[in-house]
């Protein structure tokens, strides 16, 4: 399989699958038929399952080497192919190919960490003398695979994000059954044909599009020893109800907001602000949605924000140069322009953007907003930030709790007494001084508090969560 | 408040409190009215979490130091009222009181560990410049108190099961709400008085004996950012499904089980699986429920464990030298009557035992039982055992894994290759060599997997469960 | 023994005693004889030498939670006999009590914490897996006593110094021979007592004041596993070169300097330089001894500082108010005097002080000073600071730089970017932001680079430094 | 650079280089001119060191993915060379061609571990709460490099010992010098061609074959900040004494001890300590030197034993079916020699073995030894192994711990209590339970006690060597 392709098979098991019901996958920017996969039904499902179970003796055996192995083959071959990954997910998710590029090298990084992880899981020696009832005695705690993990992951970094959720099982031992979304499923399957080649034992990944019906049977089955979900909050904590006795991690969106303090550089923080606000249209969960800039610079840094906006190239995902492109389907786009005329019918200012043309919708930015508004307090997935003023920095702080999201937030400061206080009590689950919400490096831990999540991220946090661990007590 | 006190205050945000509906508390040994004391309704409950989250800033900023103060403090006092609390354990759960000064012994440890754990929750430096887009950068981790904590105990460790919920919290920084056992909620409204004479601030901690369903209004309020219960298996998965979007962690039962190989130290073994099988009648969630012996040893093994039994001094559990006494109340004792009658009937041999007086049963054996059977299928709570031969190292191993449970398990070995097995292949939480799944020390990780449980306790693990990550990169 | 005695014996392997080497102790602060104690001479150092050995094998195998009986019950003691034990430290030493008090607070925080470090040893599992070499191996590494210590300490802490040997020694589980200052014997036999009063094996502790002679012997004598002095770089590093095959931990001085940045906190600033330069009369390794102070704000500092010094209070160091009383001897007040004159004659300016009176010597500021004279480059012991100007922030990291000597700094600044340059390029041990160099807890890492010493105290790195790796390599 | 060619220039602060001293190395096996290169005299030394200063900041700041980067890029190099870099240790060493195969392999594991290793250097985040002094304040260790370091490596394993320095000190940011043996340079002359294609900073690494005299002057020379010697015991004490304030660490020999208990495979101790003794002809620090075996299977181990000597294949090294060949040169093999005639004048009985014919030595199996024999107590480095019985395990025990050496030792054995006595008692840096005292892997800690050495090697532990820690205490 490639980007030429036109059919891509289904990863069941350790073996390449069609199905009876088809699924066609369309480029968002052209609306054309890109390629056809197949969803799996409940019997592929339940193969797939009954594969995975039969292999996991297996993989709690396999030598933490061999592990490594593995993953670097996979971490190996994708470099090999990076073009043709990034060609993948710029043609089925809309996103402009420099990004795609990032995220195909981020893809490996993560694959390389878990293989460096595979070799360092968690151990514990133990001292047990502590009291006399322990006297002579030692133990060890050895961290055990889950058992079988449901991955399911989001259409906006359809292949990193669901690598966070594969090379971190390949990792901890446990086979995992991933449901990709079914937007954007042909980037996970032609890593699947990467993950074929290596000597992982089949049946140890499955990577399975399905319907959302089928995907929930995984969610209440208790034979899975852990759900980990990236989507959307409204389903997750669906299914965190659900879960039955499973461990569940969610990675859910936000409102992340950044605050520009008056002794920021300007100058990098409007940059900085333009990625974080824009990029691949704003489908980020760490998307920079509230700017709150203090009051010294905020006209300075409105003009220079809307000047670097009218810079931003509009066109087609496969141009290299291209900035900003189609999102991932029109109901995406039409939402967004509902949100946007709903907030300025309340009193919202436009300074610009504001149309839509199909899936495309432009980077927008508004002021006057207020909490209430949707474009401020859910998360909107789209090219649209807010910026309002603030006086004092300990307000800019409540300003950005002020959401009932917190995943990430963004600080432009040099002082050290507003990085203390921004670290104290902005209620999110990362804080990034003089950069964007937006930043994330794959082994940094990375999560949401509040509606934002549940658990850590981070090719070592979820290899975590994926163990389970066993205590050994015995004489000294 | 002490042994002689006949009227006990519930403990609502930092004050003592009478409320309009009164809770009888009985010796279960001799059925005789002990004390009374409250329930707290919703409108407590309510007040309780006000003042809870009114102190939840203030916690988060107390010094480490003052934290181990107080914690210390307790465990002082605690320790000059020792007599005192193990009295009361005594008299309000029937447990010898012998096992009594054992518990608090091991609460004044918990808080004890909990003080220096205070000190050193855990904190990252975590370096950023992995790749190109950290370049710059570095990350540190502080962990921040999850938020209020919902905490169910049992009747059976009135005092430490409760001390291993409200040591943990104060040490987190997390305010808690501490529902203790109605059977037995005496000894922790003892110790109320006790951490109320500490600086701890007002509110931070509240010990409301409630009614099940006012309990359950915590297990789904959202104002709660953890749940943790240590009780029955049934009750606790169905609290995880009700929790939303909280933390649940479960400690719940099992029917642990004990191998004695044929190069085990006999008599050693004998003489712990009868502290196992007995101890407070059984009603322990580690109990020794199943044991299997090498058939080279059955003989030999199960005559010198009968003659034991037969030693166990039944009576007073005031008494010093007391073993065995009263379950806690007649419809328990009843539940194990008649799952030894239903086991008879199956086809199992009483060895000793088998006959019930009020609420004291007696210890009982049994052999040539069935998996399905309850004595060994499910957790029998009771002072019951069952004691089978095996032939093979490896089928003992399969017959402890024949359950739904996995607490903890007891293996009696001298060799090396044995204990590696029994690590390797035995699915439960802990493993002891040469000593009974009842082993626990209180720092140690302690949990089941299966349906035994979610998460571990053991005081270092119990608070990094009550904290969050928080993550700051900054330029380096 | 207590304040009021005027014989000390010696503590020579579990037992008190006197030998012919009469040893007479001096208040510093009115030349009279405050007690009398004896030197060890060789034959008590071997007999001392004898009895640590013998007791060896008993404290390896000492159980931690004994260890923290021990250490915590020591603490304890301490905490009884405060006003004692800081009275012994102000009499012997001329320390002003208020200090004396601090410093026996933070000698009863150090043994708490090597009490809690004393269950706390590292130990780790460590996967052997990594190559087919290792398949089916796991390793765990046990921390073992690295032997007999020999542990020499200075006059300036004559308590806390020696207990930070002495407390990690007994939680390491080796048996330690302590050299106290000749000066100021007194209140580490006073310590001798409260220890010899716990369950410590008999031998284990040794305090000895010895002739430099006789304590060259410990230096090369190889029987001893770690020698740790406190005390002059001169004797430290000579030291080093004679120790033979054992292990070597230096904590020496230095000349620490402070950066007082415009963005500083001017009075606070200036009030903690001031603590820090003439806190028990400079006799302090982390002494402020060079003040850089931003040209902006050099002169309202300097206006400030030297209105601060004249209100330090002189007087008898039993006074609860007095601020600086007596150095240690007259010779070090003639050497401090001679300093600062040479200093004079060589064009430093003195802005105040500069006068001595037998072993006092006043407070004593001067400017205008290079680093080749000996108040800049040396470590002057002394109550004499200088101040001087900059006008870059990385100037004055390079002033702090021109030094042999590398222990501490203090910055005081709000600004990010001043801090992280201070953290990168200042080449000392501990960077003290919006403090002074002589900011030390006791279990922070503390010691020195360059000149300044080799190694880190502070308990946990102590203890580290007293225990030897032990690895295990077995099949899984 | 490869294996054909004659002339091997020196790599000196990252340019390859002639000097006037030139070096012939020859082929142990057939004593033919091998190849020329040079000996770097004072002059050359200096260059060096200036030039590594030069890029001591350079190396501080690079981000930690660039160092892993480059170390990746060497492993991946002398992956293509494989063959090479074996031969060139085949014909410099004459080792034999399939252990020099294994030692490629294990050097590229070594910059494979230290590549991930980088990434990993200690940083760690301290509370500085525990008292009212820290409140308020927080602390961050970074681990910053110690300096330059000076690496002396031996001729035995004359590429993967050399790693171990060069590899560590490229991830933790030092420059290096390292000596290798002047029998051995080849190997990482050809290393250094390789080093040199990659990014790291010329001068970073110099490696300089040098007289013994001016290998002396690094030793004492003050700008090294490290001594990391692997070598023989006399040389290494020695240097400690001389090193002057810079750390130190030791790498020094043995007289390895092997128990076989009563109850261990017997056929796979005979395999195993086989190897141990006679691979590489014994020429290895932990070489199998002294077997016992308890008496109720001496007589068959025995039988078995030197069944299995009489197999092993001598001839040319570069052979791939070659199990024993020439020892490093005539000196060595005369030396052996000396040492077994002068123990069988003392009684001891000779098994097989014990003719030389120039630089061979056979392997010699000797019984009947006494701990005052050379062959015993020294490192005899040569094919010769004793064979001795025991009766009581505990005594086997004290027979291994009779020596002034402890470096690693093994024990065959599946009983626990055995296991653990041996874990317990064996004054040796590590154990291996059923494995020879050659068991090594490249990230486990490795090193010894008593006279054989000073701090552990094993990837990590060397970077923790390296490294000099430094603290930042801020307000929180």
């Amino acid at each position: 399989m490639n980007f030429m392709d036109k059919i891509y098979q289904i990863y069941l098991g350790g073996e390449f699958r069609k199905t009876d019901d088809l699924l066609r996958v369309y480029n968002p920017y052209n609306n054309e038929e890109l390629a056809t996969t197949y969803k799996a039904g409940k019997p592929e499902l339940e193969e797939a399952i009954i594969k995975a179970l039969s292999v996991k003796e297996t993989l709690i055996d396999l030598p933490s080497g061999k592990k490594y192995g593995i993953l670097m083959q996979i971490a190996s071959q994708m470099n090999e192919s990076i073009q043709d990954l990034a060609r993948i997910i710029t043609a089925e998710s809309g996103k402009p190919i420099r990004y795609a590029l990032g995220e195909v090298d981020r893809a490996i990084q993560t694959f390389t960490i878990a293989a460096e992880e595979s070799k360092r899981l968690p151990g514990e020696y133990i001292d047990i003398e502590w009291t006399a009832a322990g006297e002579g005695k030692e133990a060890i705690v050895r961290y055990f695979p889950v058992g079988l993990v449901a991955g399911i992951s989001p259409f906006n970094f359809p292949l990193n994000l669901a690598v966070h959720k594969l090379a971190p099982a390949i990792a901890a031992g446990c086979p995992i059954i991933l449901k990709p979304s079914s937007s954007t499923p042909l980037s996970t399957l032609r890593l699947a044909q990467i993950i074929d080649n290596t000597e992982l034992p089949k049946g140890a990944v499955s990577i399975l599009p399905m319907s959302r019906e089928t995907g929930n049977s995984m969610v209440t089955d208790e034979r899975f020893g852990l759900l980990t979900f990236t989507g959307s909050p409204v389903v997750g904590w669906k299914m965190k109800s659900q879960a039955g006795k499973k461990k569940v991690a969610l990675e859910l969106g936000g409102n992340a907001g950044v605050i520009v303090s008056e002794i920021a550089d300007l100058d990098k923080a409007v940059k900085k602000c333009i990625t974080g606000s824009f990029a691949y249209s704003g489908q980020v969960c760490i998307h920079t949605q509230r700017i709150y800039v203090q009051e010294k610079i905020f006209d300075e840094f409105t003009r220079k924000f809307i000047a670097a906006v009218k810079t931003l190239k509009k066109g087609d995902p496969m141009e290299e140069h291209t900035d900003i492109s189609s999102m991932i389907d029109d109901a995406n786009a039409e939402r967004v322009e509902n949100w946007v005329k709903e907030a300025l019918e309340s009193g919202a200012e436009l300074l610009c953007g504001g149309n839509r043309n199909g899936s495309y919708y432009e980077p927008t930015v508004l002021t006057n907003t207020a909490s209430s508004m949707k474009v401020c307090g859910l998360e909107i997935f789209g090219p649209v930030v807010t910026i309002e003023k603030y006086t004092d920095f300990k307000d800019a702080l409540e300003k950005i709790n002020d959401s009932r999201y917190g995943l990430q937030a963004g600080v432009f400061t040099n002082e050290i007494s507003q990085m203390n206080d921004a670290f104290r009590h902005l209620e999110v689950g990362g804080i990034m001084i003089n950069d964007i919400p937006g930043f994330r490096v794959d082994h940094m831990p990375y999560g949401g508090v509040k509606d934002s999540g549940l658990g850590r991220e981070g090719v070592k946090y979820s290899i975590h969560d994926m163990l389970e661990p066993r205590l050994l007590v015995k004489d000294k």
